[in-house]
Formats: C-alpha cells, structure tokens, sequence
C-alpha cells in the first residue's frame, strides 16, 4: 500500500514522535511505501484564506468552497495546497497521528483538512460524498494519544463514548470524503504511563501495522440507505454512533 | 452581561460577518457590554508552540499543557493569549460564531481554543472541569453557518444528528471547561438561500438574542454522577448524546 501520514507535534522528542517513527520503520519493513507530512516541522500554515488559489473565480468576496471547486478543475491551488492533494490521492491509506486536543486535532492537523480536503475532488462536483466521495477505495485511521484513561471513554463514561467524541473525524471527515475507517490506535493517558508502558503500546502499534492490510473497516451506511428527505429509509436500522431513529409524526 | 464573541470567518462581506454585525448591535442596544475577537482581523496564530509561554518549567522538551500549568500560575503567557485567556474570563457569555468547516470550527478559531483554554486556569489544577470547570458561572452557544440541509442532521439524517456532531464542542470543549451550553443558533445552506430568507436569519438570530439571558441551558451531567471508575453511577440514567448505559460483565 501507499500509506500518508500527517503528524501533528509540536515536539520531536516526544512520545507521539517516537510512535511516528515505529510506524514509519515497520510499514516500510512490510513492504509499504510511506510518506509523511510533518506539519509542525513543514511550518504548515492552518489558515484558509484567498491567499489559496493563484486566481481567483469570485475575486470581491471570498466563498473558499467555490473557489476550492474552481481551483479543482483548474489546477490553481498554491503549490502547499496541491502537493498535500496529491500525497492524499497517492495514498492507499491515510493515517491522522496527534495528541487529542479538545477532543478533536490540533489546529494545525484541522487546517491541513480545511486547506486540503478540497471541494471538487475530496467532495462535492455532483454528489461525490460518503460512499460516492471523491477518496473512496481508500482507507483512513485516527492514531492518537490522551491524557485521559480509558474508562472516561466508554458509553457511560465521563467524557462520553469514543465513536461520539470522534464522530466529526471518522464520519463527517474521513466518511463524508469516501475514505473506509479503521479502529482507530489510542495512546491512552500517556504522560501518566511509565516507560514500559509506553514501550508496550509501541509494540502494540507496530503489531497493529503489521497486519493493518487485512483489518475490517467500521460499520457505516452507504447513501442509497438514505432517502430523498436525506434520511435513513424506514427499513435500514440505524448501525452507528451518530444515527438513530427519528420519530416522526403522522 | 459581558459577552465575548469570537468570529472566525476569511470574509469580511460574507453573510457571516452581517450576523456578526446584528448580534454586536443587537446585544449592545439590550445594554449588555460586547467584545469580539475577530481572528481574521486579528492575524490570529493559530498554532500552539513553546512560543507561547515567556518562561518554560521544561525546555528541553515541549509538555504544551504542563507549560499551561505553570504559566496559569506564573502569568507567562504571551500577551496574545494572555489578553485572549482576560476577555474570556472576564465574560458570562461566550459565542463561538463560524461557518462549519468539516463538523467543527475553522483551524484559526480551533487554535484559538488550543492556545486560549488553558490548562490550570479553564481546567486542571485539582479537579477542575465540568461542573467544577474553571469557566463555571458562565456561559456558551455556538452560532454557525452551514452548506447542508437541516434534514440532514435529524436523528436519522445524512450527517448525524446535531448534539453527536457538536459533542467535541458542546460537551468536550465548553462542558469540560465548566461552561453550560445553549442551544446552537444555525443558518442552514447559507449558499442556497436568497436575499429574503438571509434577512429572516438576522431577524431570527436578533430575535434570539434580545431574550438569551433568559434561556435554558442544555442538559448534561454533574461530576457526582459519574463514581470513581469515571463511568455514570449505576442509578444514573444518561440524558446526552453521548453517553450510554454500558453493558457491563458480571
């Protein structure tokens, strides 16, 4: 496979560097051919702006998703843009690396979506979304670390179930662009684990990349189960964390 | 009240920034006292780094929320932050106000909570967070624009329902920090709407606004509901988006 990762860490000596660097020798030992983004030390910039496009289709006032859709078909996004495009639809797999900030990526990591999950080819251009998206045969998967323990993730959990908190990532980012999740890889609570800890959940990383090939992606729903009121059809049960039943009147 | 708003959107002749404008006179004229952090306008930095703190407790290797700690309590935090963390702490009304960029806020106002909501101050130091958050007494709403359809973030909808989509925000960003939240206000597919339907938003929106202090919040949980395992006690019954009974063994 062809396999992107986009690290988010403000500090190379850190733990998440040194997961980095695990999967970067094992995925590359399997055979895989890596590329990685490491926006903190690219200096990558997280702000969207006009700035983005070297010509502009509405130059009074900027509507970034149409000029994304523009820039699509024209081949006018700024080089930081387009080489980040082209790594995305080179890969086979895109692994997101961080420290869950806020439940959710740092800003650098949400600007590299912004600015790169592009309107036109990510999405959009006539319907391409979700099982239709413009990344579709592809495969995702969050790889992150916490500082909370594992139990606060669980349904009853204090900060409540993880497919919740992550719902924004797996479904309305990877899923929406076309991308199949994977579980993702959780460094739990780590700057309260000791150094066997840590070299254990490296062990368990590379583990995990060895076979990663062959892992089951989660349950999702194709857009054929959705009606034309863009709502589950009456006979689909809902099956993920963010769908459920509504109920209707009449 | 004190009510900061903090905007973030590229455009400043968007739809966006004419809530903006409605909301700041709106509130004003009700005689509440208004602050707004325009990030755009701001040139604000987004990107959390060693170089938002004037001293480090640990220079050889970045630990951003231990640094947090020590600055909460030293006051060393560069005055960027540290004049965003004042207005903060000073308001009893916090509104995040963005288009939704990929189910979440924009990478510039994202950076805004990294950097801003700091450890030891927002949350941290002994046990602060949700009810005992260090933003307690106050509170927050989101106020967004949107691409999709309100039928898509119904229950069953395309997108997922709305409170699943929001709960890194509602329930991970302002529930964490102490705030209590209030009903999101949305203008749907601003993109696909006329001149009549635009203004009917910033009538609804100032509507809205001349009675918030009058509002409910939404429903959440107390840190005494939640037992030493971090999981809702068993005679609590879940009443969010995101949290569950679990099925537990045994």
């Amino acid at each position: 496979m062809k396999i992107l990762i986009v690290f988010a860490h403000p500090e190379p000596r850190s733990f998440g560097r040194a997961l980095l660097d695990r999967s970067v020798t094992t995925l590359t030992s399997c055979g895989h051919e890596v590329v990685v983004s490491d926006l903190y030390a690219m200096g990558f910039n997280p702000v969207a702006t006009g700035e983005d496009f070297t010509q502009r289709r509405f130059p009074d006032a900027l509507q970034y998703d149409r000029e994304q859709k523009q820039a699509s078909q024209q081949h006018t996004f700024v080089p930081e843009i387009q080489t980040e495009l082209d790594k995305l639809q080179a890969c086979d797999l895109l692994i997101l690396q961080f420290p869950l900030w806020w439940f959710s990526v740092p800003a650098i990591l949400k600007g590299w979506i912004d600015r790169v999950f592009v309107n036109g080819t990510v999405y959009g251009a006539g319907g391409k979304r979700f099982d239709q998206g413009g990344l579709k045969g592809r495969k995702a998967m969050l790889a992150f670390t916490t500082g909370c323990f594992p139990e606060m993730m669980e349904p009853d959990g204090l900060l409540g179930q993880r497919d919740v908190i992550l719902w924004h990532l797996h479904h309305g980012t990877f899923g929406y662009s076309g991308l199949q999740v994977l579980e993702p890889f959780v460094g739990w609570s780590i700057q309260y684990t000791d150094d066997d800890q840590r070299r254990a959940y490296l062990d368990a990383y590379e583990a995990r990349l060895r076979t990663i090939e062959q892992e089951n992606t989660l349950p999702t729903h194709t857009l054929a189960e959705f009606g034309p009121d863009w709502r589950l059809k009456p006979d689909v049960a809902p099956r993920t964390a963010g769908h459920r039943r509504s109920i209707r009147q009449g």
